[in-house]
């Protein structure tokens, strides 16, 4: 084969460098996944739990308890048991009275006996000018952590087939009636 | 260096086309995702709610509901808190009587006051000689809506590691006892 | 245009080679991913359900059930409507008194009359020196089968972002105290 040798070494240095291993779309299997979200965005949402007292106010009620304990008064051991179903208000900012751009809709559950921890499964469900859809998530939230990683699972409208990771932090609490978690999204597959 | 332009020319346009960002596949980050289904079906599911009189019929049950409700009548306030488990019949045509392809197995709950919307985390489980396998649905259904959407988040044998979106569409329902859901699947993630 | 042959037989290789559609990185939709999994990992997990006589030992506990039945005793017809939250100890041996590397925690609930099948959403949630994260699992489990899949739907940690599949095996079982699940974790998408 006859090449000149400036053509030879352009073609091989094409050739590497569209086959580099370091190229993530061009690798053949389990390419390293760019970790840089395609979208992050932050909310937060407020629960207002009924307590017997509170039903014109409450945003989320207790619906399953263990034998030992009811659906009125949080369970003991650190209510262990505990099931609660919820529609919150999602605001932009930390104000409970600013208007809502969605709802947070689902249950979380208490699971742990020795230390408040719960599980969560809901959705958000946007309905503003900004965003119109739904979010999904999935995961284990050990709320005495200052922040826990749970799963965005799924999405649908303006985040139709959406996953990711949401990072939530309790940025305010009062005793067993009212929390308001910080919700940062990041989005690592759009479509 | 020392190029015929033609050669030169030819290399560029090459280079050029295979890092286009048009391109898909070649996207080094974030690409624009084709949403054209890998795979579409339809499917009905039939919920029969006991009610205290139907336990011979009923494929679903209230296990769960807030303080001022029980699990026999559906609570008011649009059954905000009522948690329900069901094992439902798939059909291929909207009749109740068709021979099943499946199973829709798992919980809905009420979740708002204001008016009817539910939460659905279920499973399809097929059992017929055109599917077996089991999908993973999750998501919030505002049921008051003609369409909506809900997250496909998973799925084995047939449907291994598939992801989608599904339309759930009320095609029928009597008082608080029967409903039928017209669920229209479309997977974009195959393997 | 003027070529030397042998260059012009390099491009078109190098052409051809890039854009084969037998390369799935580079095909444009709907690629046959490889079913080789990126990371395969083996556990046990061990509930003990609270049955009125041992709670200082149990690890669940039922927390709602159908009106026929209440959360004390498993319920009638297969436990169809019981549904149980659970922090169980997961361990690397299916020995229950091994140090746990971490806890599955989240709920289960019987779903069908006719025969014992459970729809499980839970997360192990790991904290051992090998692991610290999540992973999210969602789906049937009929478990008279010796086998089921369920799907891996989420992660975080060192399992950010992971997809996968699941194979639940029932190791062992006493009366409706105690049972220990294997579970072989294949996940397909690492990040």
């Amino acid at each position: 084969m006859v090449f000149k040798s400036s053509t030879f070494s352009l073609l091989l240095f094409l050739f590497l460098f569209l086959l580099s291993p370091t190229k993530p779309s061009l690798a053949l299997k389990h390419p390293q996944k760019p970790r840089k979200p395609c979208k992050s965005m932050s909310f937060y949402f407020h629960d207002v739990l009924y307590n017997g007292k509170n039903a014109k106010n409450a945003t989320s009620a207790i619906v399953a308890a263990p034998a030992w304990a009811n659906t009125t008064i949080m369970a003991g051991q650190n209510h262990f048991g505990d099931l609660v179903i919820f529609d919150d208000p999602i605001t932009l900012t930390n104000d409970f009275h600013a208007t809502p751009v969605g709802r947070a809709q689902g249950l979380y559950f208490y699971d742990k006996k020795e230390v408040f921890t719960a599980w969560l499964g809901f959705s958000f469900v946007f309905n503003s000018s900004e965003h119109k859809g739904t979010l999904n998530f999935a995961g284990a939230d050990p709320l005495m952590n200052k922040t826990r990683d749970i799963s965005i699972i799924g999405g649908t409208g303006d985040f139709f087939m959406a996953r990711g990771v949401a990072t939530l932090m309790t940025d305010a609490f009062e005793g067993e009636v009212y929390f308001r978690l910080r919700t940062d999204i990041q989005l690592y597959e759009c479509w």
